[in-house]
């Protein structure tokens, strides 16, 4: 099974890595991009997993791993169930 | 409009922030995963853009400044027209 985990700010925390490339956009003349906001994706693979078991341990690795809960946020989703 | 920009290595470049939130998680007893890819995502706001007009600018800022095409694959995808 092949599943994406989006890890990104809370929206009430600064975000100064998407800032600095919402200035340099601007910069370069991307008048139309307002805003960035930067996070990270990881794709894992996981084998022998069934969907509901992957229910219960991709949140429990964005949480413990991945992600820090104080600031940060996470959403996942399954790519390819196999 | 709110536009979402995946960067990620291509296949072909080894990931060693991947390998090592893989190795992470072994000793940790997740035996489940077998491979980690991380990459970057980008949430971009764009004012008054049309779809058309998105389909051509946003691959030309993912190719000019968020992504380096040499090592650097990326995706997009439209969150909300509005």
């Amino acid at each position: 099974m092949k599943v994406r985990i989006l890890v990104s700010f809370k929206d009430s925390v600064l975000d100064p890595q998407g800032q600095t490339v919402t200035n340099a956009l601007h910069t370069m003349g991307y008048d139309a991009v307002m805003n960035v906001r930067q996070g990270k994706v990881f794709d894992l693979d996981l084998e022998g997993v069934t969907r509901k078991e992957a229910e219960a341990l991709v949140p429990e690795i964005a949480h413990r791993v991945l992600a820090n809960p104080i600031i940060e946020k996470f959403d996942w989703e399954i790519l390819k169930v196999r």
